[in-house]
């Protein structure tokens, strides 16, 4: 029998039990014995709560769990920096594997959590910190080991998503959108670090430190969220061919882990455009594999905890068996990151512009100077004194554009830069 | 160092060779030892390759392999029934860990070489026999393990995806996209089998085998090809808002399960609609995780190869660190499969019939007799005798569409029945 303490009972932490309890048979099939929960940590133990079980389970003292012999297996599901991040080091100093669902500590203390796991002789599973139900952890470290992996793109966040996808179907502005993702549970009532985008970059970390075995410190990721996207972004991409989607994107190259998240527009006929609403879906190249997609919901009760079970029975098969995970150092390597400033994209540029003659010409100077080049430009003539212009860049280095954009500052005739949004050809 | 014979070197063979040398140092760093490949068992020894190694490797001796006390794994690429049987049965019973790509054994003799590999204290490991380069077979017994896998559906073979791709694409006749796809390399010059379903059968059958955990006798798969699909059926379809792909599918009902390889209608806004070309995916749906879809290369040199080599890596660390599989028994369940003449569809229905008045009428009868109801009717008027009509049906059960069908031998004004393609909302 093994025995397990859970660290929170919130969504994921009650879907945990509900899984455990409705497969228990099968699992410990699985597993070649049984799973037992042992004691489960809450804020309020008097709480009236909707799942129904033996309340004796209940404790408000993590000592109760990490500093109990009698359990094998910690599952930490209360999220955050702190008290989360004492707790996984005292179970693991305690020799207690852990499984967690927890992006910000993994992103931020993959190496050493990792590290010690190793030394104690125990495991450390995170499948459920990245893209909720998808297996992707696993199958980075063991499907995938076989390859080089030179590029991902994730749809990495569900909030967004959904947003960008009623902006998109419904014409709706992003305001509307969020409130009818709140309204039906997508968005949290504080939806900051998906909307800024900052959510995705702890799971791209994630997926790069693994894919690339190094460190990825996430304050090296550039980071932009879907603040400023309007209905006439979504409808000139659309046009061109392409949906707008808040992209992670890490690329292996030459020059050091190129790493961001962004919007961008994807070709509209390519796999990833058609991950809609709240799904999540990574898209990867490896050199022996060449293009995979792994698609499913990114969060939720259930999907999260189906992969927080998964890593619960690997765990308690090597309890059982006495055969702790195997990792080897797989932070091994050292890769600098790219600077922004040195990323190449090709850019679609929205401007506002006085209808004049020689405007045109006036920025494709500024353009040239700055050894930007236009691939295509859409002028619509409306009978108004101020137009837009949209212009699409063909691949140039970032400073070249962000210099070519504060030379725009010369011109009388530009009242406004409304939006600049990267092109992904995938 | 884990020793590895090799038995076959043809296109998967020569992969499995090249990445073993290419990513020597990072599977070493992954295993905790090197990997050796120390024989190869070929037809030919004297014959030219393409590929560049110690030639006192290769032997035409299976015994040289199987019964060499030096080699701890075999890996099985030959592919077909025998000798690959005997091969993976003499290894198994040898005492050594068997990685192998062979669906069809896999699909015949699953539940017999996982008990002997559980009996000798060895592996057994197969993830290439299913989708190439997909990750499928370590999710279904791993990533979903805390999952009830409700239904699975596949698109599982690269050949007839490429030529349905191109017929809708670019509107060409079967025969015309298969010599196309002869002349790229993804179909073989005898795509009998890929054509008729039959591989797709393996596969699913096997797929079905892990995600129900019972065994699946392939003679119980109901099959159908492509042969029959028309240039005409695939202009229909889109009308309707579908696309035509060769859908594996599999569902756990409460009558046996619901397992049939088949064209079929899909939606064309689903994400199996974007899996093109020579590409696969996997779309299921598990109690937990809710829809998941796995999406990549199903064939190929290098995308089987590395579905091979990450599971000589398992089985590596597993005779490294003496601790081999722990499967239980994955085929423990009974459960019957249903019978197609049970199994409810919507169907299209594309007949010609001679245009006189009243014959709707008749087919309209008929259809009423035997509990079909029409969802839809296309009947194009043409400046001709004999018309086409399209009829889509509601959810019928097999059999009464079959009667239906016979029933219209009886309608004199009936020229032809075209065609009958299940239609599938997913």
């Amino acid at each position: 029998m093994i025995k397990i303490g859970l660290l929170g009972l919130g969504t994921v932490g009650s879907g945990v039990y509900s899984i455990l309890e409705k497969h228990s048979e099968n699992l410990k099939s699985k597993i070649g014995t049984g799973l037992q929960i042992e004691k489960i940590l809450v804020r309020d133990v008097s709480r009236q709560r909707d799942i129904d079980f033996d309340s004796g389970l209940l404790t408000d003292k993590a000592e109760d769990i990490l500093d109990n012999p009698e359990i094998h297996l910690v599952v930490e599901l209360i999220g955050g920096e702190e008290p989360a991040y004492q707790y996984i080091l005292k179970a693991l100093n305690n020799g207690k594997s852990v499984v967690t669902a927890n992006k910000l500590l993994i992103a931020k203390y993959g190496q050493e959590l990792m590290k010690l796991a190793a030394e104690k002789g125990v495991s450390l599973y995170f499948e459920a910190s990245v893209a909720g139900g998808i297996p992707i952890i696993r199958p980075l470290r063991e499907s995938f080991a076989a390859n080089k992996i030179e590029r991902i793109y994730g749809i990495l966040n569900g909030t967004t998503n959904y947003i960008l996808t009623k902006m998109t179907g419904e014409g709706q502005d992003l305001e509307t959108a969020l409130k009818e993702a709140q309204r039906l549970g997508y968005a949290e009532s504080d939806p900051g670090s998906d909307i800024s985008g900052a959510d995705a970059a702890y799971k791209i970390a994630i997926l790069s430190s693994l894919a690339y075995e190094t460190v990825i410190d996430i304050n090296d990721v550039h980071i932009e969220g879907i603040e400023n996207i309007e209905p006439e972004d979504i409808e000139i991409a659309r046009e061109l061919g392409y949906l707008i989607k808040l992209l992670a994107i890490s690329k292996f190259t030459a020059d050091g882990v190129d790493i961001r998240v962004h919007p961008a527009f994807i070709p509209e006929n390519h796999p990833l455009a058609s991950v809609s609403d709240a799904y999540n879906a990574i898209y990867l190249h490896g050199d022996s594999v060449g293009d995979v997609m792994l698609y499913g919901q990114g969060a939720g009760r259930l999907p999260t905890a189906s992969a927080v079970v998964a890593d619960i029975i690997q765990a308690g098969k090597e309890i059982y068996y006495g055969s702790p995970d195997i990792n080897g150092d797989i932070y091994k390597n050292v890769h600098k990151v790219m600077d922004i400033s040195q990323v190449e994209n090709s850019f679609y540029l929205r401007l506002q512009v006085k209808d004049k003659p020689g405007v045109l010409a006036k920025i494709a100077e500024v353009l040239g100077k700055n050894q930007v080049s236009l691939a295509s430009v859409i002028q619509k003539h409306r009978q108004n004194p101020v137009v837009p212009i949209v212009l699409v860049t063909h691949q140039v280095k970032e400073e070249n554009l962000q210099k070519s954009i504060a030379g725009f500052k010369n011109i009388g005739e530009i009242v406004a830069v409304n939006n600049i949004i990267r092109v992904e050809e995938l």
